[in-house]
């Protein structure tokens, strides 16, 4: 215990930085090709460093690179193995470059992907929802606020709900992948480098629409990680509250719907169960990812500038994140085409007669009377059915009449579809309202092409 | 103890959503109108309703309005007000609306106000930063890496490393109130309404971009409250960053910088103190905006659809963080421009032998020394100028030739500038590359106008 | 905004920490009458101090007492009206002791109170859950995993599991209280005070069990706040567990209990609305209570030794979750007894076949087959009568031999209290193991008396 | 993607849990053990399984067990494995037994062993850091509030500040131990088991002090996970602020200490660093703890009893956080002893004149003037040499006279020593205070033994 080397675990990060690689040896041909071009090393230099670091891709692609945890990150490794494959040359490449700003490199390079994923996933999520809402277009089903049922809302109607929280975190990834979409190179350990180095060069090789401003703050700048695991976690919400009403949904005593069997398992005690395990991990892992966040912003807080040690300490969460992101946008996507709406039951509930209390008090407001005035009428018209067990539409008309004179017979044309197509506005839940709804998503998305 | 009524404070919301009472109004007086023009209620109760509105605006201005906690929120407060200065038309303006969208609405009317201060707040930052830099240009300072001195930076550069966050950090909030631009009145309860209002008409009143295009969505949508959130966190941490470099800079150890008599407190035992208490409470108060953000993701993870009450928590902690965020930004722009910089001591750290090394390092490259090796050579030579006592610029040539026969008497000719000259890259600490960054500095304060 | 008076609200504490004001004043008693019992200041002195204290409290209380923000905290606006009460024997006073150990007694002092009213309270929710599991003894509910419908348990049962819950929690908050029992008093600004003072006279007076043991750790440790709010957290987790379940139960779809009147609201919109709005308020401030907690968490990280203006952050936060806490407790323990059980639907849906599976199970296992290969044969039995549409209790006794030669009419007697009657070890739900757990948390109830 | 099998990656546990099978097998044996002696099942099968248990942990131990993910997780793993071995008895350990309460076991009896070796850990530090205290005993530093020199302070004071931090994070993991030293086995699926268990016997096989009283409760609960991960984070909150110490004393402007070169790294770009890398990580890893906590109280919030699989996510935190609270530990154990004070720096800058300025006050007061009026005589004083630059141990005395007539020739004799000397209270930092302080340690330290 007198010796650092036991506790190399606690600086090392090649078990987790490796997944960089790609990024890591994108930016070396980059900067070796710009080196050259300036002049700064030898043309030959820089092709012996794209052809030696074209071997160490293939390696660790094949499983034959030589890790080694006592060189401690991805860019040693890298190195180690370039000056083993073609000699002294290797050093040249960290010419202008250290790694404060390659790792700030391969981190923007990294998040450009994955909100690339992340975006197509979550376009698939939506079509998933859009197919849903076309299957069971016309089914009408309990609306709910507090979880007690409240007016009656087209299935498809509360699809599209989901459809436009997605819509949102794409919006927001969008936004981000904007942020980082600038190269970080060139900045050296936190000064900028002493050679006559071309970035814009870099950049466009890259792919990035602009260069950093400021060389200090592009090597201590984690915001976009930062930014990106905010996202992930207001997107991991909205899953969170799909879940769920899918947990809800697929119990007995809701009995909504019917997971497929792919996505539900059963008990090892319990041989009747059905249980949503996929949505309740879903739920449960909106925990690790808010965590995540926290995890970083707290690790950020009150570091001086410029690079710290502590920022390394930005990858495993991140990674967390993406990953569990990644896969619950994946299971969503492969899981609710399978979901079967037992639209019997739903369009049963959605007819019980206290659903349609608001539509009764909006038909008093029709003859003229106050809406606070309706409201009240149904409330005490509600209690005395609940107090004697009766149905509101069993409820005889003379009865209605006890609480106000204006009812007439209109009162039993008043159905859930009726109820559902009253509400006819921009948003609103009538069937025409929720086609047109249907009608736009189908063009975002196809304007989203493949999701990318 | 066994009366509800004791148990009020548990829900009443009053003592603080009466902050949204002019955004309230202001919705309703849109309401109002809206109403009136389709036909739904008359022209005179329209009128009615706007003037009553008049009078509770004034009654609340000038500290005349009844408030009353027993009717829970401002919604109620001002409805039952309304009621006993108009009479039954006040019921008229609930027609078409529930406490949902319009509570959904005024927390949007609300948050885009919010970030037009905070936006014009972060200017004045920046323009302090800018002060500074422009102050202070040509001085040079040590730059940090791992809080140990690692190469000599301007002073201004360092100042726009903030100037670049606060960049952001505008562009985040920029985004957040894009997506809270979206009108979510006529979502009714969480279905629409049933009755032809023109939700367009609204927006346009109300200065929105769009209308929400999902009633169930729009009320039980808090996204634009959590992004706000997280872009408030992100800010704040970038506050704490400057708020540990001024503590630092004040110690009597770094001694880097003297702030303003009225951003320092003394100590009720100890006479000699000038204690940076507004720094530490900066940095301090950045948990509570942490805290606000884990609470409120906490409060909406796993709710189904559509309004819970659970939604009411969406408040507090919000306006916690406004307040926290807007202060903050008031008190930075205040306290930097009287920021005093002790030239005399960071040119003199800056120009200490180790903060050279790497320049030496570079010096070596330049004469044909890979730079691994250059940097192993200045590593053998700074432990021996530690083991020694002596002082990088004090060793004679004969010692530098020891550890590399290329030395030559230029090594005496690198200074601390020639150092920061030296990183003449777009985005580098080189004085000509500050400058253009200043430039531009100004150039974007400048089209930003008064910062909205 | 050039003058730091704008930005006083920055530092000022005054509308929070006055909450303090008792522990303040005893704090400041006991100090002058140690002060005076070693000669350290005059019996006169002493005296006028402690009249004036008298008069300072009486004043706080009667809310004639002149509160001055511009005097920042507390402890200024209490010694400044001293001074005026008492002249320059105030002054006196402050002999031995700073500002930073005050506060530190303070907060010691108030925890140690309010951990007695959430013990008490809890007491008290404790007691509800008694009489709700005594009422209802004999009633059998569906048990659930995975919100399935799992296995009968019976509702006692059920409601001894929170009881539990929250006897974990009164231990947490006495663990803590013991660790909060350290009088900090005589540590001075960090380093002790160069006085005689009798710290244990101190801790006597004031009711410690002991005193610190170093003076900069006692100045700067907040610990016993984070402890109270990570005990606060996991048991508002619980009440965000039980809120769960009763928004379940009083859902239409469950339909298990009725909420007394005064703890659901009705529907500004929908009349027949009854939301279990207490319920959804407790699991949604359960977000903000780990907001408070992450919140001082990141205040506290990697602040250096000993005082650091940081530290007045621990107030806020701390006062909103005690607040939080103790007004949940007490909506449940007041909402819990009015609680109706629908003990006509429970016990109809605990008899369901498939909650009896696993007895069905257990059947075969008792007739010899491994418990394995028995759940395998119920797991295809529930499915045949899923796709049927058959109750397994509806089966004819020729179709369970279809699937195991084993079974008899003895399948026929397996009901929902013999599946519970069943479960006869400690801790399962057979009556008269709920019995003996009853038994015993009469016991503990008893044994806590008064609840303290 | 249309198959669930895509997806196992979502509900497989096998990566992880597996670190569980030392608990898992020994739990299996005592039950094993317990169904025999109940006549359960026979003595033969309790063989077989006993000893087919003994071969699949020498399989794992050795690396020979055939891990397959597609059993999910450990407990399907080695049951398969048993079944293999053993053939049909393996299937007769799952008696009287479920995976819920199986889980609970493993993690109970891990979380016991995890705590005895963070509280051997701590007490390893605890002798660092009484180590340290004893080779600097009479080393006077200065003591800071607001990282301001405030007043001076014995450097084993210090030290001994962060003893008793540990010294609780200590009586916290105890308290946890306990609150999770109880058996939760027998508790089936949720409900209790239909079999004469004896679920003492396993408790104390297994060493548990008692077990659980219900079942429901037993399943579901994760209290003392959450109640770990925040001693956790208590503690590493606690390694953040030494780190930030550490690191602030390794710069070059504090320049007080000089950490061990195992501590320490270099740069790849800037041959002149030592940077504190561990300290650095230590503080930045503390992110990951909070959010490791943060995230299982989120995952935890609001869900229904008993079992959901969202309590599967109770395992990747937790075991971050264990791992990173262990090597955390580790590291301040092993690295604090190489730790050397640069004794001669601290003891001036301790001596310096603005340190001495609460004990010229003191002076005063001891001359009769009252405290305020003292404090505000320096206050002034202070001021003056300020402006003046002069240090106060130079001025004249005529000048000091300008400022009060009492200050006389004694003025002279207040040293940094005279000032510790001078708070000689109990917790003071008066050497004989720190003494009896240090053999108080000492004495704690031997009666833990070695540590656990």
């Amino acid at each position: 215990m007198n010796n650092a080397n036991d506790f190399s675990a606690y600086t090392v990060s090649i078990h987790y930085d490796r997944r960089l690689y790609r990024q890591d040896i994108a930016g070396s041909v980059a900067h070796a090709q710009m080196l050259a071009k300036q002049g700064i090393i030898g043309e030959e230099d820089a092709a012996a460093i794209v052809d030696g670091l074209a071997i160490v891709k293939q390696e660790i692609e094949s499983g034959d690179f030589p890790w080694d945890a006592s060189l401690e990150d991805l860019h040693m490794n890298i190195e180690r193995r370039l000056h083993q494959l073609i000699g002294p040359a290797a050093g040249r490449l960290h010419t202008g470059r250290s790694r404060n700003d390659q790792i700030a490199l391969d981190m923007r390079l990294y998040i450009r992907e994955v909100i690339g994923e992340a975006v197509a996933g979550l376009r698939a999520v939506q079509r998933a929802l859009l197919g849903l809402a076309r299957r069971y277009q016309q089914v009408v089903m309990p609306g709910y606020t507090h979880l007690q049922r409240a007016q009656p809302v087209l299935f498809a109607h509360h699809m599209m709900a989901y459809f436009e929280m997605f819509q949102r975190d794409i919006g927001r990834l969008d936004d981000c992948r904007r942020r980082a979409d600038v190269l970080p190179l060139g900045s050296g350990a936190l000064a900028g480098v002493p050679y006559p180095t071309d970035r814009e060069f870099l950049a466009w090789e890259l792919g990035f629409s602009s260069i950093s401003a400021n060389s200090m703050d592009a090597v201590s700048d984690r915001d976009f990680v930062v930014e990106f695991m905010a996202a992930a976690a207001l997107c991991m919400m909205h899953f969170s509250r799909m879940s769920e009403e899918l947990i809800l949904w697929a119990s007995g005593e809701f009995g909504f719907i019917r997971l497929a069997d792919e996505f539900t398992t059963g008990s090892s005690i319990m041989p009747q169960k059905r249980n949503p395990d996929f949505a309740e991990l879903a739920r449960g892992k909106t925990g690790r990812v808010y965590g995540d966040l926290m995890g970083l912003l707290t690790t950020l807080k009150g570091l001086p500038l410029t690079y710290n040690r502590d920022l390394q300490e930005d990858k495993e969460g991140f990674f967390d994140t993406v990953d569990t992101l990644q896969t619950t946008i994946a299971v969503f996507a492969a899981m609710l085409p399978g979901l079967e709406l037992q639209t019997e039951r739903v369009e049963s509930l959605a007819g019980e007669s206290g659903m349609l209390a608001t539509d009764l008090a909006d038909y008093l407001v029709g003859k003229g009377v106050p809406f606070r005035e309706a409201h009240g009428i149904m409330r005490e018209l509600c209690r005395h059915c609940d107090d004697e067990g009766i149905k509101l539409q069993d409820l005889p008309l003379d009865d209605y009449r006890r609480f106000s004179p204006l009812f007439d017979n209109g009162v039993y044309g008043i159905t859930a579809m009726a109820s559902a197509a009253a509400r006819d506005n921009p948003g609103g839940t009538a069937p025409g309202r929720v086609a047109e709804a249907l009608a736009r998503a189908e063009q975002i998305l196809e304007e989203a092409g493949d999701g990318a």
